[in-house]
């Protein structure tokens, strides 16, 4: 017989049909036995004899056959899309069984620590709001891409080994390439920025790398970069305005695709107001300043608290909880930032800050091929690290700027979860790689 | 004023707009200068005085003000998509200037051999026709997603760095990581696998690794995976049919959306059957021996020139161009791979080849976590290295299958490339990552 999924029950009353999943959760009532099936669907309550289904354990892989019924109205589970129903057990075949189980993944919200989450990630990965993480991620990345096809932004595959760092490698991975030493690129920037050059729209979404040496609650050594870039600008203000469509639109995705996802996790799409107010680095700090008195006005960055002082007030007085931080100093940024000819220490460049902390960082990029050359040899960068680069510019480039966001982190701060590591399926940091780098010493 | 783009001008007749983009080629005759601009959209003529237009060179970036005209009836081009208009040139302001081409980019096919093509990769990827090569890439990778989307898989994201590499590590990348040694993931496989114990349906776009020590014109030391895997499969056949469907989705996408890259390189898209005809490894040599007198039935595989003859079999006789051959030895397959019950020395695994070549390669998985385990240890094999992939099967798995396929493969072979080189952005190899490492060095 061919499987029916779970979802398609609640229509198919009265009909004997083939179930095929994992046994959620398992209760004996002497002769009866209640188990909670569950595919990638949802789940569905099964009744049978404790013959049939006495000894299924936890997490078995079941084929069953059976018969859907009504509940009696008082019956009825609310918290269960297919509350509606039961199937009466009538034939079993166990597909696989499961050794017994470390924890109790029965629970509404699996109940260990953050290392164990991880030690036993391929089982922990099953537990519906775990899973529901991933559900809402696919759709922010998949909506990331949507929108910018829509706005005639092509796909490209980004390179992850590359030959030079010229930014700088304190915090880069190296790679033996053959006879060479190569590395892990940090960020395909310089990519995308050459890709505009020759396709004017672009976007990717790959595996960026960090050697952060430390273990934080924010960072991963390896994350997935949503990255976008575009020419023929016509002022640095383009670059917020597609930004800001883009996350409507990846908000709006979300709202629309994952409202079960969002109420496991008691949560909510961050607040936008028509537009996301744009504050420079320094009126944001004249802004803390008066709130708060803490004098940060000569600062060259934010501080964390600093980004989440800045979102309270965006949030108390425009109504959103995103804002941008724009002009930062010049010197303290990448060699291909666009100073302002307005007052050139400080350049078009624009963090995106949400609920607190820093979703993405952009801004317009130089395309004059003599000012980026001199911004090379000024930065102390090499010319032969960034050839390819180099070499899009020299033939002809339009004014351009992007963005980045990292999928990970708005993934976790969409859900309000405590840790980045809970927002990737498979974090790698300085003491894990999908097991604990220390034992496996 | 307003950028119109070009494919918007034959709508636009007597209107002045401003064109941006790059000089492509440029005529002069006497008084009169002609240019053909060139934005993401497309080609246009520019007439101007020489006056105004004179001294533009190809690639120089501008904007340009002008009156859009049609053309008299006998000067329509009808090769150019805007062929029935012309732009009578008003004002110009050049953006950017481009140094002189170290070749001819306005001839409709580059005449460059490989190595410029790659050593000037950020101008040649500015022709049409190379821009077309991406075009048709972009929508291959696209169509794969769709088609799975649509099937009900969830998208995850590989990860690149492991901490072991349980197949053996002649062409796997090391990595210094930390205090550790990790490596660079030659494929997705096992991490797909261990996905559909917990999601069902998954797959992922993403980059894989291979320490390819020769320079063949099939192979890339990175390159980008298409990934599919799923679980409660019926027969292995399901896979064959899952794999048969994405592929025709991706033909019909890129028959439609592509029509004008297609045409550049006179190409067609592979010819598929009612169903992709299924050759067993043995009955494949079998035909192959009849067909050329070349007795390969007793190999273990099909060498290149048994893949081309197996081709213009499934041509000649089921009037494809795709063909599966499966039951491959089973020892010669990876630990995971699914014995025929009916023969064990021959395996549930299937190579799809087009046109002459391997596309990809699949098969069902062996879910029984005993047997998985007895498969470790008879392939010598760590069971600390997939220690998160033994996890997932000891805690209940489904019967399970999958294919991969190669973005750039499959790009090259549709459009009749002879280099895959030709379908990589930024194609690395021993001797080069975006630069030549030779001169690196």
């Amino acid at each position: 017989m061919k499987r029916t999924l779970i979802k398609e029950t609640p229509n198919l009353i009265g009909e004997t049909v083939t179930l095929q999943g994992w046994v959620n959760t398992k209760r004996d009532h002497g002769k009866i036995t209640f188990i909670d099936l569950r595919d990638r669907t949802g789940l569905i309550q099964i009744i049978g004899s404790g013959e049939l289904l006495g000894s299924l354990k936890p997490e078995d892989v079941i084929s069953l056959d059976g018969i859907i019924k009504s509940r009696p109205e008082k019956l009825i589970n609310q918290s269960l899309e297919t509350g509606k129903v039961e199937v009466e057990a009538k034939e079993l075949k166990v597909i696989s069984h499961a050794a017994e189980m470390p924890f109790d993944m029965g629970k509404e919200t699996l109940d260990v620590e953050l290392p164990t989450l991880l030690d036993y990630r391929s089982l922990t990965l099953r537990h519906p709001k775990v899973q529901a993480i991933f559900k809402v991620q696919a759709v922010v990345i998949d909506a990331f891409r949507k929108a910018l096809n829509e706005k005639d932004f092509i796909e490209f595959q980004a390179p992850s080994i590359i030959s030079a760092v010229p930014e700088g490698g304190a915090e880069v991975f190296k790679v033996k390439y053959f006879d060479h030493e190569a590395y892990l690129s940090q960020s395909p920037q310089l990519y995308k920025s050459l890709l505009v050059t020759a396709f004017e729209r672009v976007f990717s979404v790959n595996q960026i790398f960090r050697a952060e040496p430390s273990v934080t609650t924010r960072h991963l050594t390896e994350a997935t970069s949503l990255d976008a870039e575009f020419g023929f600008i016509d002022s640095w203000e383009e670059v917020l305005e597609m930004q800001e469509y883009v996350v409507r639109y990846i908000f709006e995705q979300v709202s629309k695709k994952c409202q079960k996802e969002l109420a496991l996790f008691n949560a909510t799409i961050p607040l936008m107001s028509q537009k996301i107010p744009v504050l420079r680095l320094r009126e944001a700090q004249a802004i803390i300043f008066k709130r708060t008195g803490r004098d940060c006005r000569s600062e060259k960055d934010l501080a964390p608290e600093d980004e989440r002082e800045i979102c309270a007030w965006a949030k108390e007085e425009k109504d959103s909880d995103l804002v941008y931080v724009s002009h930062f100093l010049t010197k303290k940024k990448p060699f291909y930032c666009y100073p302002d000819p307005a007052d050139p220490d400080y350049a078009f460049s624009v963090d995106l800050l949400c609920r607190g902390v820093e979703w993405s960082s952009g801004g317009q990029r130089l395309n004059d091929y003599q000012k980026i050359l001199q911004n090379v040899h000024e930065w102390g960068l090499s010319e032969e690290g960034i050839a390819l680069y180099l070499q899009a510019f020299k033939f002809g480039a339009p004014q351009l700027g992007g963005f980045a966001l990292g999928a990970e982190r708005i993934t976790m701060h969409i859900l309000g979860l405590k840790n980045v590591r809970e927002a990737s399926m498979f974090p790698r940091d300085m003491e894990r790689i999908d097991v604990r780098l220390s034992s496996a010493e």
